[in-house]
């Protein structure tokens, strides 16, 4: 915890008031300083890229926000002009930066964010729901993927994200939402989530639960949440023939398949996915929040004051929390 | 009412036994005996294209169905080999027949299905969505032609099958279902169907009140129910540039449009829509039901003996009746 | 013709210096002051939205190109706010505004672009190209609206965009593309843009000739060029069940359609298509282009030095041209 | 080679006389009698399931086809009534049999196939071409898989189905095909079917060669035609961000994939393929073939009479031939 300065900003950047944050698992990496974050982040650093807050000032170009307008952002800046960013895909920009990460983020009271990432909240939409839009985007892209009015889909990691992403999905119209992971606490948020079925990934038997859940045909999905090689082949095996399997968890390591029984003979479409969609999950996700069709308070286990951020991070190291949000020094949930 | 023969089967055959039917917009026609029936329709013909029961007994060659199931049918027949049925489009079949239109219907005690046409039912569902999965299909077509998760839709006609349209677009995951019709009666109706807002097209506010209930923007997409022409270009225009308008419900004739402000300028998608897309309309369609998602029932307003068909008639002609579901002689509701 | 000042150009803008430019139909509405043009233009206007030239300079914050960089340029500004911007549909922008209509233009030695609107062009790419990228640009996002590989399609109207059209078809994978216009001069270039079948619109025997051409079963799609409403139903009652009609024509005035016959009862699906996609029509049209495989000269059939623009406007309002592009004063084709 | 009954026919079957047949890589396997053949291949059985011929006679129920039709077909028979077969995916029919490997195939006179499975050739599509429809669909489904128009395509992996690959892109309007082996003999045939760039994979710069031949930016799609592990490596990571990886090709074993960098932070799609669609994909080839667009002789290097089938066998074993054609007995090409 350190005083920094109030970024300056540029004549088409926002400077943002941070109402609330949340810890990201790259949060958790950086603050553990493993290898990836030795390689990549650059001390000194603000960090946190998941965030909400209301507009302090603007730069003299800036006229689709004003002072007081509660925001939050996307936190990957694109380059605007590669051909992924000409395309349409900004998402997958060569030359991405990501605030928070690569520049300063917002564990602070202010952040600088380029006015085109800025995205104007109804004000309806609870503040602790502004701050976790990041990784409930991440949900959101990976559902909207594929199909999922009337499918029957699986989540397979029940993080935060996969957390939200089993709300998604029913909010989104899948007939039903299997849900797995291996720890009791995450299972038990699952349920909460209003999954129709929870299975303990730990018992081996996902694939036959799977296919007895959808009378013998399959799934139509899985959104793949964990980075587990084995949620991902139990995944791809409980898929009906022509189904989907959208992958957002990070395997650790490279990890080897049997890609004729899993892939080919199936006629399975895998998609690889990041971030968010800019803006489209940004607007499917605004719609279903405030059409109130989605809720994730289960989803949200600790809102604490930012003084308590070690505290947070030990209860999220003991796999103790879902979603934990920060809030200004000295406030209560 | 008449005592007709038992209908023979030929070797690819199921006879059904039927326990419940329903009665179509087309089989008002052809009661009323218009222009257009008086053209296709070649007496004597059992009408009936709404049913559901259970299979009485089945051809040599089948093997998907055993007596005593539960069933419904689809009852557009298709060739097989034109183009279209080649190329999945079997609905849009260049050699089309209707069950009850152009060969003996199920308004009757048993009735003959091709077992390629006969859908098997979860025994969970009830016997009455049984006997309206035809026009329900129609609904599930119209929505599911275009996206709908997180969609903003409106849907404008409120007969049956508008009416099933809303619960079909909010259970496959619309943010907001608007709906719109000129009849109190049904607009009450629509409001039983959990529409998000329900507008009387009578006042000529239908533009300015879908694109405030939408922020602004404009709707994503409109489900057409109606065949009025006000109806289709009200809908082209609240919807949002980018939108798009699926066509169901059949004008009575020719009608103008200003294509340029309307469709081009807009770069505005338009679907034609008509039957069911053979099957995975069914299957869409059976996943909400049997999830639960799904409440038709109060679309659903009459249930009545089959030997009240008049008094059933009158009321639709009337416009006092949502969907009416008539069961076998002398069975109550 | 008159001596206007360079342009001033800002940050994020750049300075063109024109090479070859080409009229466009909207040019030739303005130049006969139409009441269109009465209500959209404020002279002093310098027109012309069809150009390729050479950057000149580039304000300060412009990475994406340097001087002598050969450009041409999206004409079309998006806001970059709207819903539609932040969809990727910046192409139907709420708040477009078009260079050389509600700004200054091409036909000058100088035009003053933002630098998101510039487009790199390969420098094999021949000049009198460039100079047509927009109309062509038109072209490709008709034709890429809807499927074309391994399709028969036609083209109902060869005028410059439906020329291009002819190619593009061919060019990106079309089985057979048909061609018709009423105009002898413009099927002797559809004929020589390589149409498999050139139709004379008058004779009143398109739905014929095209059912015959593809063994009964009708077009995969068709691309709308002309605004001619018999176009359009001719096109549509040619179309299979289950095609496609994009339509970029302009229509002078609403027009009325037997709906039930030709859109619902065939499953048709409509577009309407304006401007191009940005910027993914570019990149599409830049690869058929580079890789030498779309050919567009037969369309380009005169190349006249600015000086002569009258006698240009006075070749297309004849009837006597495909594309006229126009060199800078003094210069010979 | 063995004398065998004319098959009997039922009232939905065809019998057809065969004018040529082709060997297939599973052809080679069975005639290897390796461990898949002995655990599948159920002896005595008539082996080939790519030809063509005329019908010789039809079942009582049979109208699709008559005496003398020129026909091919395809040899994937679905069941009809499980989830695939019903959404439109027949070619992952669950219950899938194949004719020549399940019951007895092409290789003889004479061959019994479904009416539903057969396919109407024009006269004017070659005999040679007649018998490789079912490799060349292999290509036009993969390659038809995602997007081809304009596009920046490999195929990696030059045996028949990758050579017929290199042809579909391009006459489905690729803006530029790539093509890969290791084998000398096949880059040449490579060369000859006009790949843009023909690469020797065992020089490991497939990667390097073809970002500079995309100027940087990477290939849209790779059509995976090998089955080697280090193809699909480099293919993935010379795709551009947002691009497609469609496998037909079957690796040997299971093998590690780096998911991370090649899949998830590039947001690919990767697309498992099998078989031929039923039949969209019967009707794009058909187009492709009978416009003239679409030449693959050059892939045919042998046409021989039956009597040489182990000549034939030896050829392919050797890497001394593309596709061979079988003609009857006495024969000559």
């Amino acid at each position: 915890m350190d005083t920094v300065a109030i970024p300056t900003i540029g004549p088409t950047d926002v400077l943002v008031r941070v109402k609330a944050a949340s810890i990201c698992g790259t949060d958790l990496h950086i603050y553990g300083w493993d290898r990836w974050s030795q390689g990549r982040i650059k001390p000194p650093l603000t960090l946190g890229h998941e965030f909400c807050g209301t507009v302090e000032r603007m730069g003299d170009e800036v006229t689709a926000v004003k002072p007081g307008d509660f925001v939050s952002a996307e936190m990957h800046v694109n380059c605007g002009h590669c051909r992924q960013c000409r395309l349409g895909q900004a998402h997958i920009c060569q030359n991405l930066r990501i605030i928070g990460i690569d520049q300063d983020g917002a564990f602070a009271d202010f952040v600088r964010i380029p006015a085109s990432n800025v995205i104007k909240l109804d004000p309806d939409i609870p503040e602790h729901y502004g701050a976790i839009l990041d990784p409930l985007g991440n949900a959101v892209h990976t559902a909207f993927s594929g199909a999922i009015s009337g499918c029957n889909l699986a989540v397979t990691g029940c993080g935060p994200i996969g957390l939200f992403a089993i709300g998604v999905a029913k909010a989104a119209g899948a007939a039903r939402v299997l849900a797995s992971d291996i720890s009791p606490y995450r299972l038990e948020l699952a349920r909460k989530m209003k999954a129709d079925l929870v299975l303990d990934a730990s018992r081996g038997d996902f694939v036959e639960r799977a296919m007895e859940a959808t009378g013998g045909v399959g799934l139509d999905g899985v959104l793949e949440m964990s980075g587990n090689p084995a949620a991902v082949r139990d995944g791809l095996a409980a898929l009906r023939s022509g189904g989907r399997l959208s992958l957002l968890g990070l395997p650790k390591e490279p990890f080897e398949l049997d890609w004729n029984r899993l892939v080919i003979f199936k006629g399975v479409t895998v998609h690889g996915i990041i971030g968010r969609r800019m803006y489209e999950t940004w607007y499917q996700m605004h719609n279903l929040l405030s059409s109130g069709r989605l809720d994730i308070r289960p989803a949200i286990t600790h809102v604490m004051p930012m003084e308590k951020i070690d505290e947070a991070i030990a209860l999220l190291g003991a796999g103790k929390a879902g979603k934990v949000v920060l809030v200004p020094w000295g406030e209560e949930a």
